[in-house]
């Protein structure tokens, strides 16, 4: 390998050809193919979660880059060796960690006619097919979630791709963040006030935070095992009313469908009831769960979004396209414009002066965005709605199974009751030991680190209430019962190893 | 095609397999690559801007999604007969609008194996290789940029891969903002005043809008023909003391390398040293020029570079590797943390806890990130210094031979000096007609969209000093002499009909 001291040679390199010849390309992305089959074939024997201590690549590669050229399969290999330990692998159908990020197939091959075209779809102009095929699906699946017509495109809504739920929310809060402050002035920035729970994702207070909205004025609300964890409309009440008596301006409530912790569920309906009377912009979050609400027996979950001002879903999470892929929607696109749009002379035409095109740049933070509409079409069409259904089902009959085996062995405890595909239980400390909260917790802890050092399965924890709790997401796609089998042994194993126990390992159903 | 009517059936679908089968994967794989190798080798048959009106895809796709699995053969067909039409390639060797965004062989490799791994890479925890690369490989073209020690990881600053400048700018806006309001508080948000030039890309006006810098507080300093429509240091100074002067403070600076509308170039280092009496900001935005910095005689184009703050450019733009790759570089890490970071429960981890990691969810606006770095590392490995250098060589070689062709011919003006890959240029209007500035602007107008309309090269405008001038971008990696000669013979043709001319079309170079 070559070093930039090379420099002062400037030698003729020996790869004169295009980069990005066509036959050349055809040839090495066979190569690639062949390369991910292959991963996917054998990717049950790598450890889960990656093995490495930090600093490890640093020893691997260069210090500087190469000068001169090096054949792809030499990268190949480097990838393989070097790359490899050092993924924790998300495909694997032994991933039960965080929310598992669904590849397919239809996603993968989406994203790559998308970075084929490597359209730049600022507007419409830039690329027609890549903003009218947003809309399309954006509506296609609107209605799959039977959202209000209000939602779509159809009903003066719209819906629109954004990378990830953080810039979603940034956006919507933006949006009514200006709505407000263009009426009231925005020297009183200072008094907006931001709701969601203590069980909210972080995105929430990140986006507050970039959008200048006082630290202070931040509230999250606290909930409780009564409510299964979910915002309880009395407290948002008093939250309010509380504001409101100090002279401050309530703004925005992010309400979750699935929470990260538990997936537990803020009540749609009643908490937009009280938001409605102040006028407060509510985004439901349903990041994880709002895939699920395309199976009827689950889309009472967000009964209620007809009141709601924004929903947004991760279809990057359970939705079988590849990261990133945020499905948004929001009643008033007009409220999104407003806040994020820019008309700089360079990209000046007649479509957008037509006023008949969406300029998607005006609903996002970047000027520039990816094709992502080709991926969830795919999606869509190659798997139709009945298929993705019946994934999203068998993942959960997964959980329930998984659900089941816990409940059968004494010596666990499911924390909080399971609502979609993912399982909160913790190993109880035997009697004898120390049956505090804080032993139980350490304990806990214990089980995870070892069986997560082990490699076999990879699942990761959550605290709520106090309680420390493994996590046991289903939701990768790979998955088959026989791996939630093999979870709950290697669970059982580390148990009995921590616990000194002797009791035998009851076999698998 | 079905239809969500049939979801009263719920009928067992037929396509049961497993979403990401290796197999199927593999052959659908290879469909996709050489469609795609297909549609590189056949590219110049497409008119280059799509030739759509608006609403042309509605009337193609059903309004449902269907019910059942379609076929990928005919998922492709639909793709071939109602989405290429609507696209405007960006990939053809005769794409010379806005700036090119130039793929690569190497490049969209990268984002396949990105993909297909997709691993979501908050942290360095869920997945060590996607962080330890993204830190190498910043270190690497940050060498390669010869940017002063202090922006490396070796240097205690650092790069990261950001999706576009937009998020780039307002993460260094938010952490430059932050860092003042934590001294002086919050409620003086409304006297930080952001800084630019009229020919600043809009992306630092978005940014400020997010953040909540009032609108009054904005500065598109004015640019002139004088200073090549760079930001003079006076000006800055004297729009400095006015602001002084009101009781304002001075937060932020974006400098560009490379404007939008004509490549113009802001001097950094005389405005790195006004700004510095001030502690001021600086960020230098060179997402287009940036990457010519590779090659020592383009290089001087950010000397003064170690005394700004942050550093940006678009990997996507004119680097080989698709989009979305911005690389952004801070001297204070530290400051872009304390402003993005969030440390939820649910994330804690021990690798975190030992502060030997980088955790870039801390920043970036999102979370959840996709492993970008793999593109770079490939687009540099496989094509090497040398060649990289060479391939931007051989793009300012074709612009100046556009440029010659264009000075040749006396109805035509250059309208800025070339800097790098880019001609500004427009026709006069013929002796006898009106030769005002507006006759001018209108002549141009109609000679670009009628060349746009014709779909043989694609070109786009911009108005500097209130003249309207056609830009000629060379970037796109499929170009070469030939097409270069093609475009200006259709610009000739074009300008020969619209001025009624008989001057004979002089024989291409």
């Amino acid at each position: 390998m070559g070093s930039l001291h090379a420099d002062v040679l400037e030698s003729s390199p020996s790869c004169a050809l295009n980069p990005l010849d066509p036959e050349e390309f055809r040839k090495q992305g066979h190569m690639v193919i062949d390369f991910l089959a292959d991963y996917y074939r054998d990717i049950e024997k790598y450890p889960v979660r990656s093995q490495v201590e930090p600093g490890y690549l640093r020893k691997r590669i260069p210090e500087t880059a190469p000068y001169n050229p090096e054949p792809m399969e030499t990268i190949m290999q480097d990838i393989q060796n070097d790359i490899v330990p050092g993924i924790t692998h998300w495909q694997s159908p032994n991933y039960f960690a965080y929310f598992p990020s669904s590849g397919s197939t239809a996603g993968f091959l989406g994203e790559m006619l998308s970075t084929g075209f490597n359209v730049v779809g600022f507007n419409w102009m830039s690329s027609p097919a890549a903003t009218e095929l947003e809309t399309i699906v954006m509506d296609w699946l609107g209605k799959m979630l039977k959202l209000p017509n209000s939602f779509l495109f159809s009903g003066n809504g719209g819906g629109v791709l954004q990378g990830t739920t953080c810039e979603a929310i940034l956006c919507t809060l933006t949006a009514a963040r200006d709505r407000m402050l263009n009426k009231i002035g925005r020297e009183n920035i200072g008094r907006l006030v931001v709701y969601g729970s203590d069980q909210t994702h972080c995105a929430l207070q990140k986006a507050a935070q970039i959008a200048g909205i006082f630290p202070c004025n931040f509230r999250a609300v606290q909930t409780s095992k009564k409510t299964a964890f979910g915002l309880s409309p009395e407290n948002l009440q008093d939250a309010i009313n509380k504001d409101l008596d100090a002279g401050l301006l309530p703004l925005f409530l992010c309400a979750t469908v699935g929470t990260t912790s538990s997936t537990a569920v803020d009540l749609v309906g009643p908490l937009c009831e009280v938001a409605k009377q102040y006028g407060i912009w509510v985004h439901i979050d349903a990041a994880y769960a709002g895939s699920a609400c395309i199976c009827p027996e689950f889309r009472h979950y967000i009964d209620g979004v007809e009141n709601a001002d924004s929903f947004s879903l991760n279809a990057h999470k359970w939705f079988f396209t590849t990261l990133d892929c945020c499905c948004l929607w929001v009643k008033d696109p007009s409220a999104l414009v407003k806040a994020l749009s820019t008309n700089p002379e360079y990209l000046r035409n007649k479509a957008t002066e037509s006023k008949q095109v969406v300029d998607y740049k005006d609903w996002q933070i970047a000027l520039s965005r990816r094709f992502r509409s080709m991926k969830l079409w795919l999606v869509i069409r190659t798997y139709g709605v009945a298929n993705l259904r019946n994934f999203l089902r068998s993942h959960v009959k997964m959980a329930k199974h998984f659900e089941g085996l816990v409940a059968k062995d004494k010596r666990f405890e499911i924390v909080v009751p399971r609502t979609f595909a993912m399982i909160c239980f913790r190993l109880l400390p035997a009697s004898g030991d120390d049956s505090s909260n804080e032993a139980a917790n350490e304990l806990n802890k214990k089980l995870l680190e070892g069986i997560n050092a082990a490699g076999r399965i990879y699942m990761t924890h959550a605290v709520v209430g106090g309680i420390y709790m493994i996590r046991f997401a289903v939701g990768a796609t790979l998955t088959e019962d026989r791996h939630v089998n093999l979870a709950w042994q290697v669970v059982q194993e580390h148990a009995d190893a921590l616990l000194g126990s002797t009791v035998a390992i009851s076999p698998i159903d």
